[in-house]
C-alpha cells in the first residue's frame, strides 16, 4: 500500500469506530421512541387478532380474547407518558410535534386508553361476546382518537 | 427500449413485488419473535436504570423506582409464553432450541420472573432501599437464571 492508501484506509476506520460509538451513545429520545414503539407493538399484535374475532373474520376464542385483552390492559397500565419526553419526534418516529403543544388533551387520551382497556379486560372474563364487542369499540375509538390527533 | 430491455425491467419490477409480498405475509415465528424482543426492551429499558440506583451509579429516587417496578412487573405478567412458539429460533433471534426441549423448565423460569418482579413492585411501595436492594437482586437472578440456560 501507498502512504496516501493507508492514510485513506486509516481515516475510514477510524470513522467507522466513531459512528460506531455514537451509535452506542445514549441517547434520550432514541431510547423513548423505542421504548414507546416496543409497547405499541404488544397492544398491536393483540389487538389484530381481536379485532378479528370481534368482526367475525376469525371464530371467536373467548379464552384467548381474554388473555389477550387483560395482556392489552397490563401494558396500557405503564408509564407510556415517560416515552414522550419533550420534542421526541422526528426521524423514526410518527409522534406529531401537536403532542407536546396539547400535552393535557394528550395526558387524557392516554388515560382514556389505559380506562377502556381495563374496562375491555374485565368484561372479557365474562365471555359474553356482545358486551365484549360493545366494549372492544370504546377501546378502539380511544386508540383511533389518539392516532388521528397525534400519530402521523 | 429494446424488447429484452423492457424484459429484464419487467422482471425485476415482477421481483419486487414478490418481495414485497412475501414480506408482508404474515409469518407467525417471525411476528412471535418481534413480540417477545419488543417485551425484552421494555423490561430491559426499566431494569437498566435500577440497576443504576441499586448499584449507586445513580442517586435513588424512591418514586421513579417504585414506578418502574411495578411497569416492570405489569409488562412480566403478559403471556410470553405464547410468544415462543415451537421452534421460533434462528436468524434475527437470542432464543436456544433448549427451550423447546426443556419446555417445563423454561416456562418455570418465566414464573419465577413474574413472581419475584411483582414482589419487587411490592416491595418498592414501602421505599425502604435495603429491602429494596435485597429484592432487585432476586428478581435479577430470575433474569440471569433463564438467559443464561435459553438466550444466546
Amino acid at each position: 500500500m501507498t502512504k496516501t492508501r493507508w492514510l485513506v484506509a486509516g481515516t475510514a476506520l477510524f470513522a467507522a469506530a466513531v459512528a460506531a460509538q455514537a451509535e452506542e451513545k445514549a441517547d434520550p429520545k432514541k431510547d423513548a421512541m423505542k421504548y414507546r414503539q416496543a409497547a405499541m407493538t404488544l397492544i398491536g399484535a393483540n389487538f389484530k387478532p381481536m379485532g378479528a374475532m370481534v368482526k367475525g373474520d376469525a371464530p371467536f376464542n373467548a379464552q384467548e380474547f381474554a388473555r389477550r385483552s387483560k395482556d392489552v390492559a397490563a401494558i396500557s397500565s405503564i408509564d407510556l407518558l415517560a416515552a414522550f419526553p419533550q420534542d421526541s419526534d422526528g426521524t423514526g418516529s410518527k409522534a406529531k410535534p401537536e403532542i407536546w403543544m396539547k400535552w393535557d388533551d394528550f395526558k387524557k387520551k392516554m388515560g382514556d386508553m389505559e380506562r377502556e382497556t381495563a374496562k375491555l379486560a374485565e368484561v372479557s372474563k365474562g365471555g359474553d361476546m356482545a358486551a365484549v364487542k360493545k366494549q372492544f369499540g370504546e377501546t378502539g375509538k380511544t386508540c383511533k382518537s389518539c392516532h388521528d390527533d397525534y400519530k402521523e
